[in-house]
């Protein structure tokens, strides 16, 4: 009873918004975080309509022992504009994951998504500081990957995406980060592997990269949470990979939260 | 572990918000009895400064898994405006404490603090029914009773207060709910008295009313809670009475407060 016997009026709030909001896990898993860290604190689930985000941001930041917001779809784009500061990856991206107050109440925004993810694939084996990397997808996900990867020192960054547009996009975007360019799904000569992709949720996707050219000195990650063992993993590990999956990812996230919000 | 097994993105906010907010006990208390009822509710302190109630309102009305309010001191009269239905006794005092959702989303409100006051002293033997009653405070707490009084059946409503304009103001208010009508701080021929001042919160205040005329046919109720047995209270033991005190109250209103948020 940890958690309710502490629930008082001197409970810090840091809700999780987003619509729909009834499968998120942070209420859980954060507030057990924190009760672990010995802090009165809890995340309460938020539904919060596109429409209504600016009639609620304004509300929120009127709460004083609202300390922190997460964010989740569809607001990771819209919320990053009721942030005073920001990371150097959220303004890239213009998208916001977490937000904490700053000195003045004002919101500051930072975007963990990418980081969480290399963060998994870092605490399984994988090196990411002067690799070579297939990235396939350059989509919200892919995107924050990328700088992600870019931030682990990643030397040659290759993505694909079946949209060439969003490919164009993104390197644009990465210009100066990095050695970045368009190329197809094929992982010779590739360090590491990583799928930003959807592909492998549905039965009988195809696999994101070419499945026969995996060998065992490459690191394969998936950001696929919550279908099992996908079938790029399935391969992957039938080569000889070590791998990372989405449910690492999404328990990196959280810690990374944790610090954030706690001002790490 | 109940409450924090349940707590999910299912989980239904009832916040309580007020200025200051780290002294109210309803987090943990409503929160406990939403889980003794098998619900997946939370009740969750908000800090909410007087001047920023409109944009806070604006803002939780727009999140539909709130739905319920808790008002406490400084909103209880300006929440009331927010309510699009209300109850007649929280028109009457335009005054709100209790917030839930009408079926299209706006709100409906009530204001329980005079109910349950009554309750505390039914609960203990009184009989409001019938009786004639002297009431001492005109004020916030006073005016509520005064219609939890008379709602309860009380045939004689004396009420006293040191500022007569109050009175003057309340009986004005009370008109066409029963015979009230203003008089001394002496229970003589009363059945039950009740304080609605904060007389015996401080060492040295003077009885509210003249003690030694009490009688143990008398039932004496003070709303003041948190200073132990007041010296009202302690003159009614000693003059035989049965009593209620402001604790009472408050776990009276605390399950009413749990009936009116799930729509009873």
């Amino acid at each position: 009873m940890k958690m309710l016997e502490r629930l008082s009026g001197e409970t810090r709030l840091f809700p999780i918004i987003g619509d729909p909001i009834i499968f998120v896990k942070s209420p859980q898993r954060l507030t057990s975080s924190f009760a672990a860290r010995g802090r009165n604190a809890i995340c309460v689930p938020m539904q919060v309509p596109e429409a209504d985000l600016e009639r609620v941001m304004h509300g929120l930041s009127r709460i004083p022992n609202i300390d922190g917001l997460l964010i989740t779809m569809p607001h990771k784009f819209t919320a990053f504009k009721y942030c005073a500061t920001s990371s150097a990856r959220a303004k890239l991206l213009g998208v916001v994951s977490v937000m904490r107050r700053n000195p003045d109440g004002s919101w500051h925004g930072d975007m963990l998504d990418g980081l969480a993810f290399v963060q998994a694939q870092k605490d399984r084996g994988a090196q990411p500081d002067g690799a070579r990397v297939l990235l396939i997808g350059a989509g919200g996900a892919g995107s924050a990957i990328a700088i992600g990867l870019l931030e682990a020192g990643v030397r040659d960054l290759i993505i694909h995406d079946t949209d060439e547009a969003r490919v164009v996009h993104l390197i644009g975007l990465l210009a100066g980060l990095g050695r970045v360019t368009a190329g197809p799904p094929d992982p010779t000569g590739c360090d590491m592997v990583c799928n930003a992709t959807p592909m492998g949720m549905a039965a009988g996707d195809p696999l994101p990269v070419a499945g026969d050219l995996l060998l065992p000195s490459m690191f394969v990650g998936d950001v696929i949470a919550g279908h099992g063992v996908t079938p790029l993993l399935q391969a992957a590990r039938a080569a000889g990979c070590k791998t990372a999956n989405g449910v690492q990812m999404v328990e990196a996230v959280q810690e990374m939260m944790l610090d954030f919000m706690l001002g790490k």
